[in-house]
């Protein structure tokens, strides 16, 4: 193999591949990416595979003879990362698995492995492939994503429910403690030309890990809006491709929970407010909770429209703080758990919110005002009287 | 005590005296900022202290009624950090140790503990104090402060020994494997008109636990280079007065190295090179370095005036960078640790650096082309043959 690219070149790709690439690899070759020089079409394509999430890029290189192998995806990156920007040359002899990097005033002997052991990732076949708009996809994972639950045993619940109908895609995650879905119909956005017309779209459902969407959320943010990100599933397997860009995954197994069933359609009271005022204020009065007391009291004033927030740590102090709402219906006091409620609160794309209820022990709504079709739906906290 | 400060005002000298307060306090009131409001100057002042490094601070402030309290440190600066501008009432009735702060919307209790088992700041007698222009400061904690042993049981080591001249300050730092001298003349730097005349000054000594010279330094690099900073030592206590904020700590007590006799005075070969770009030849070449192979060999071609520095991980690679350099005396080879020879390149503040050096063996000179006067010695690491 023997190969001229540019620094800034593999350097972007390397960190792009290298987030597939696990710290602590079960087999030595895992903590490799595979580099494959392709003389024909001049190209260079780099892939890193912890056998559950896959990532594969190509690019531009003056190839002058074909090769492959794997390298060490941390050194490569860290020497690769520091070198000048300009042309760096890659060099290694057939059958051999010493590679050399030379730049403007380095050389660098790395030790690879052949790419015999390296697993080979899904394939995507042509036919059943589904175009999905990016802007959409961007804010469905924006608006899901941190309401997936981290612990491991929580089977589907760790990944992101996707729904691709004819006209929209469907976005839920939930914990067990809160639901987050999100709706984004394709004439919201900038749909390209490019995207398959809605009679020819697929529909189908797909349970998809966290950690590979926040992957896929990553490198769908540093593309052009108005491009398209094909997408395809089979056999437990989920392929989405971003031009030269391909992002593999294991898909999650079994039923995911009758989300829509838990969402209330008729409330009691309903309170707007600034999003941004509500979050500031939480924080102020969040310094008194800690991880016994996650806990904030919602308390209304309709007659005032004026909202109390706040925290009573008993032994150390307490915080309460007040702003402007519209409130309609009875007076009430309820208690949420301090990060659910923020978490719900950053991750709502809009100026205005709007929280819906019934009593102290019912599902609480939260919604954006205006945009975005979005539902938060958050179990509050029972009060001790 | 009742008193309206800004809430810029408090939350910049609270953040300023929490660097005092221990994170495990030994005793409850050690984890605690002391308040004090004074009706007569108008002026609250803050004190941290945990018993070896104090910092005090003054400010402005509507004080309606004097009284004082300490309150959790911590606690008080994330509630105060999180508060939008504007006023904040501080409250709190005599005898009392709850305090209630009010802003614009929120309204928030503290529970603090009364000052009377706080321990008082060393004070500062005014008659022997010394004027020490703070760019001559700044230059010499910069130059010196990295070098400190970080090993509380090396006593002495663990400060910078400074010596106080007429004309000059020096600031010396070792760990036992590596030594920094600076030497700032007062009249390099801009000095104040306000700094005593040099026939005033009294000569002395001082080792001063690195840990307060860090902040010192950050106090000293917040402020006009103009002013001068007052030092005063007495009875195992060192003094430094800026304007409004003093900062109190221990000496350490005990002999400091006689520093000078490791110093060689006659070198047989010379290598003068660019600062940045050694550093970072060094950067990219100890990406194959690790905590067992931290070693970097030097190769000096006189001939061509190039210098090659290479890095050889048996397992992993190897890396070697070249670089154009002013080389007089016989060619060698000689090797350092990586991590001593850059804490001293990025400390030295020239464009171009000069390495003086004897037989592979013998303590080698770092020392800046131009500007400062810094000398910065490091044993070489014996290469097995």
């Amino acid at each position: 193999m023997k190969l001229v690219c540019t620094q800034s070149n593999l350097n972007s790709n390397l960190s792009l591949v290298s987030r597939a690439v696990p710290s602590r690899p079960t087999h030595p070759v895992l903590g490799n990416v595979k580099l494959e020089a392709n003389q024909e079409t001049q190209q260079v394509s780099l892939t890193g595979f912890d056998l559950s999430l896959g990532i594969q890029t190509k690019f531009a290189a003056t190839v002058e003879e074909e090769g492959e192998l794997t390298l060490p995806a941390k050194l490569l990156t860290d020497i690769v990362s520091r070198l000048p920007e300009g042309e760096i040359t890659i060099d290694s002899e057939a059958g051999e698995t010493i590679c050399i990097l030379r730049s403007s005033s380095g050389h660098y002997q790395v030790r690879g492995m052949s790419t015999e052991e390296f697993p080979e990732l899904p394939v995507m076949s042509n036919s059943e492939v589904t175009q999905l708009p990016t802007a959409a996809l961007i804010k469905g994972l924006q608006g899901s994503l941190f309401a997936t639950s981290a612990d491991e045993t929580k089977q589907v619940l760790t990944g992101v429910h996707l729904i691709v109908k004819k006209d929209s895609l469907e976005f839920a995650a939930t914990d067990g403690h809160r639901l987050a879905v999100v709706e984004t119909s394709y004439q919201d956005t900038d749909r390209s030309s490019e995207v398959q017309p809605e009679s020819d779209i697929e529909e189908f459902s797909v349970t998809v890990p966290a950690r590979a969407l926040r992957e896929l959320e990553r490198m769908v943010g540093m593309r052009q809006l108005a491009e398209s990100v094909a997408v395809h599933v089979e056999q437990g397997q989920v392929v989405f491709q971003l031009g030269e860009q391909r992002l593999t995954s294991r898909t999650l197994e079994g039923q995911y929970p009758n989300y829509r069933l838990l969402i209330p359609r008729e409330f009691e009271r309903q309170v707007a407010m600034d999003r941004r005022q509500l979050l500031s204020a939480l924080e102020r009065i969040g310094v008194f909770t800690d991880q016994k007391n996650n806990l904030v009291k919602f308390t209304m004033d309709s007659l005032n429209q004026e909202l109390f927030l706040s925290v009573d740590a008993k032994e150390v102090g307490s915080g309460r703080e007040s702003m402007a709402a519209q409130i309609s219906g009875d007076d009430m006091e309820i208690a949420f758990n301090l990060k659910y409620l923020m978490e719900g609160l950053k991750a709502i794309p809009s100026n205005e919110i709007q929280l819906q209820l019934n009593e102290a022990s019912n599902p609480v709504i939260l919604t954006p005002l205006g945009g975005l079709k979005m539902t938060y739906l958050i179990m509050p906290v029972q009060l001790r009287t």
